[in-house]
């Protein structure tokens, strides 16, 4: 690179973007109206109930902040749309990226939060908000910590090496699901006298003429998905508002008018709650939409599975780490089985074929906890021989052969020469019997976008300061991931934020 | 492709999308609220002023738009903020994709609006909203003879092959700029008896409590960028406001929540008002946000200009079309010319280095008009020799020369087995001094993403349904282009939806 070179370094975005805080400095002399122009919300002359915080939504990001609220010394209701509470973090897949853990200080393996933030921005592409993802790297550690030291949670004993990661620093739940880390959220919850209201629908922030937030009206009783279903309440919140509500995966309309490749035929890992209205809510009080129109899709997604299923288990942890990825037409590779989502995604639809991914006896030992039901439901099959295994996906068995007899040498020489996959150091040959395999076609899987919102959790407005008393964490909040979040980033992404909103929204001033 | 295929033709993305009208039927009786229920907005007890239609901006979608309305029997009243009429567009390129045109039949090419549509989603990577693009691809051809029957704008009379095109399809105005078509729309708004009222900005949308648009509020005697600015009148609209305040390139606070890349030190072709309060206010009362993160770079731009500059038309013109473009540290071309502006600005940004452009004294003859005043500010060089231009460079010589080898080849074979470029019929070998060069690096251009709307123009709400009596053309509206906007597109994105919304807004029944 010369003199000439143009690319930015994480400092050039600091510099340049310098966060919200800076943005509103900028603004206030320039050329925005401020928010005391925005038009006076009725605000009810009664309140049924009212607490000092209100938390929307039931996954990682609400639960923490409700914890944190709580042990801040707050009064706390916990809202849920759905029958159940959990979210869509209830059925993730409960690996949580953490860079500097101990788990890795057993393992020789150095990694900083520099670095993390470097692979979340390669991923990224550079769109992530730099202080919201250095937020997240920083602290990924003190997080998932938090979850064994003060929840209970507990994980395997062994950093995973997920794709787009350039060090081993996942921690994986000893049950490979993010319920491992919601149920102790929601026992922490319990013990400390709160509990999830389900079926509650959050239908507005109530905000005064001066646009604060002042309270929620909900829908108690509601029934998923009918709008006009329960009994409708106002809520005060007398010091905040947490919105927790998740991604909109699973929200067609919205999802296609941000993306229109991704038409209701489009699978989606996510539960039938993942939907656009909480961030809608947040839009119509003025929050900024950030980066919307990026939407990932899964690469280890099975489309014998509705949903997130059980196999893309075997993808992460035996087929592509251990074995191969090909198309069955060439029976060749053709992508990295560890480069990120995007760049995966984007490379079995390139190809136009449901792609086959394959490990041997000894890679399926990585994922043997669930293969019995992985099997018995067929998303995985088992062969005696590679002929039988190409026989049924009807894979170009010669260039099968070439492709697995090449991949075994670079195994050898613990070199990857087509596609620069990191070879793991206890990877094997791909020779022992039986072979597994899955179908692989792409699933929508994460919003990227939703509202904006700075390092303090507070949701921003589209004057560029602070919707006051209104904070947001999780995948309803943009710009973290930028165009691609990296696996195993989400779980960090909502506790971090998560756990500053509730602290955050504690520290605001009672109103009478 | 198999029966696994699962890539969507434009009959899949219309059936599964189908437009605003089907999306707000599926609403209808969906997860969403109506509007109804949104805050109540004050509006004005005496209006100052009113007209049957407000149309806000004076580039070519609102001029496009006052014409229609006022040709429907509508008062009208055009506002814009800065000190002269034309905003972005005055400054733009002059160049009108129209397909199935005149020009075309006279030169015997073949050519279809769903020709024009594939090219558009092919380099809105399939982004698009598609009855939009569709809009604009059928309608193209008649409003580009609108601007020659009605208007009187005058033309080249050879169509132009720009990047991304499958076929010659474009328009070029006989001064290759926008300010053609500009200056002649305003001459018809005069001979119509309207003006444009400059120094007028819009502050707010008016709605009432159903969220009906009812007026505006404006500054007039408005100083760019002084929010606070001229005095407060509020103009009522008796059938509806037409929003055409273009996009948000010079909106660096804005352009960087949606790209963290655009910090204030990457250029902007735009003028300095091409900034984000019209787009703002419109997502203030509920207008749907759509991909405002695609914010497109010019790849002909030079670093040696300011905002747009002149020598791009050496490389539209000349470089691209007729030459080569090089890595100076290879002297090697590294992408097709002629390729779309993402596919070029990425390619141009990945090389780490300013590119170098390259025409001979044959190629520089379709952009000799302009080349005195290029080579005068320097932007365009000239040479005796190849030598010389590649020692001006600091271009590895001996790259540049094999590179020019092989080119030379590729124009005799009509092929470019390196790129794919499509030779032109009358391309020339590179062997003719003297030889001309400029450097190009990429600059903001233009935004893809803004305000959801659908055929008829409407703003499209987060409830999914037109905003009453709102109407959006040009670039403050999202979806047409998708992830990247085809050169020679914007003209008759705003030429059509301006139309369109004039036309629309005048069907408006009258409100006391």
């Amino acid at each position: 690179m010369n003199d000439e070179k143009k690319g930015l370094t994480r400092r050039d975005f600091l510099k340049a973007t310098g966060g919200a805080t800076a943005l509103a400095g900028a603004a206030a002399g320039g050329i925005f109206l401020s928010s005391s122009d925005s038009s006076a919300a009725e605000l009810p002359k009664k309140w049924d109930e009212e607490f000092d915080v209100v938390v929307v939504g039931s996954g990682f990001a609400g639960l923490a902040a409700a914890i944190e609220a709580k042990n801040s010394g707050c009064s706390v209701t916990i809202l849920e749309k759905m029958r159940t509470p959990g979210g869509n973090s209830i059925i993730n897949g409960g690996i949580v990226a953490a860079a500097g853990s101990p788990l890795q200080d057993r393992e020789g393996i150095k990694d900083t939060p520099e670095l993390m933030y470097e692979d979340m921005l390669k991923a990224g592409l550079g769109l992530n908000h730099p202080d919201l993802a250095m937020t997240v790297a920083e602290k990924s550690n003190e997080a998932v910590q938090w979850t064994i030291n003060y929840l209970g949670v507990q994980y395997k004993d062994r950093v995973a090496h997920l794709g787009g990661h350039s060090e081993p620093r996942s921690y994986t739940t000893y049950n490979q699901s993010g319920s491992a880390i919601v149920r102790k959220e929601l026992d922490k919850v319990r013990s400390l006298g709160m509990n999830v209201r389900t079926q509650v629908f959050l239908s507005k922030l109530l905000t005064d003429g001066d646009g604060i937030v002042r309270g929620v009206k909900i829908h108690e009783g509601y029934i998923f998905p009918k709008a006009d279903s329960g009994a409708v309440k106002n809520i005060k919140a007398k010091k905040a508002v947490v919105l927790a509500t998740g991604g909109f995966g699973n929200d067609i309309i919205f999802r296609s008018i941000e993306d229109p490749r991704l038409t209701k035929d489009t699978g989606c890992t996510n539960q039938p709650g993942a939907t656009a209205e909480g961030l809608i809510n947040a839009l119509r009080i003025g929050a900024t939409p950030v980066q919307l129109s990026w939407i990932q899709l899964g690469p280890w997604a099975s489309p014998d599975e509705k949903g997130l299923g059980i196999s893309p288990i075997f993808a992460v942890y035996s087929a592509f780490p251990y074995g191969v990825m090909i198309d069955p037409s060439t029976g060749k590779r053709f992508v990295n089985e560890l480069a990120d989502r995007k760049v995966r995604s984007d490379a079995i639809i390139k190809t136009g074929r449901i792609s086959i991914g394959i490990a041997d006896a000894e890679g399926a030992k990585h994922s043997s906890h669930l293969m019995d039901k992985m099997l018995k439901r067929g998303s995985v099959k088992k062969f005696d021989s590679l002929e039988k295994l190409a026989a049924e996906y009807k894979i170009n068995i010669q260039g099968l052969k070439e492709t697995i007899a090449k991949y075994n040498q670079f195994v050898q020489e613990k070199n990857d020469r087509d596609f620069g996959k990191p070879i793991r150091n206890d990877a094997k040959q791909l020779i022992q019997p039986p072979f597994y395999a899955m179908r692989l076609w792409p699933k929508v899987h994460h919003c990227m976008g939703g509202v904006q919102i700075n390092k303090s959790a507070q949701v921003i407005s589209l004057d560029h300061v602070p919707i006051p008393r209104l904070y947001g964490a999780g995948e309803v909040c943009g710009g973290v991931h930028g165009a691609c979040r990296l696996g195993s980033v989400a779980v960090p992404d909502c506790l971090v934020f998560g756990r500053i909103a509730g602290k955050k929204a504690a520290l605001e001033r009672s109103w009478a």
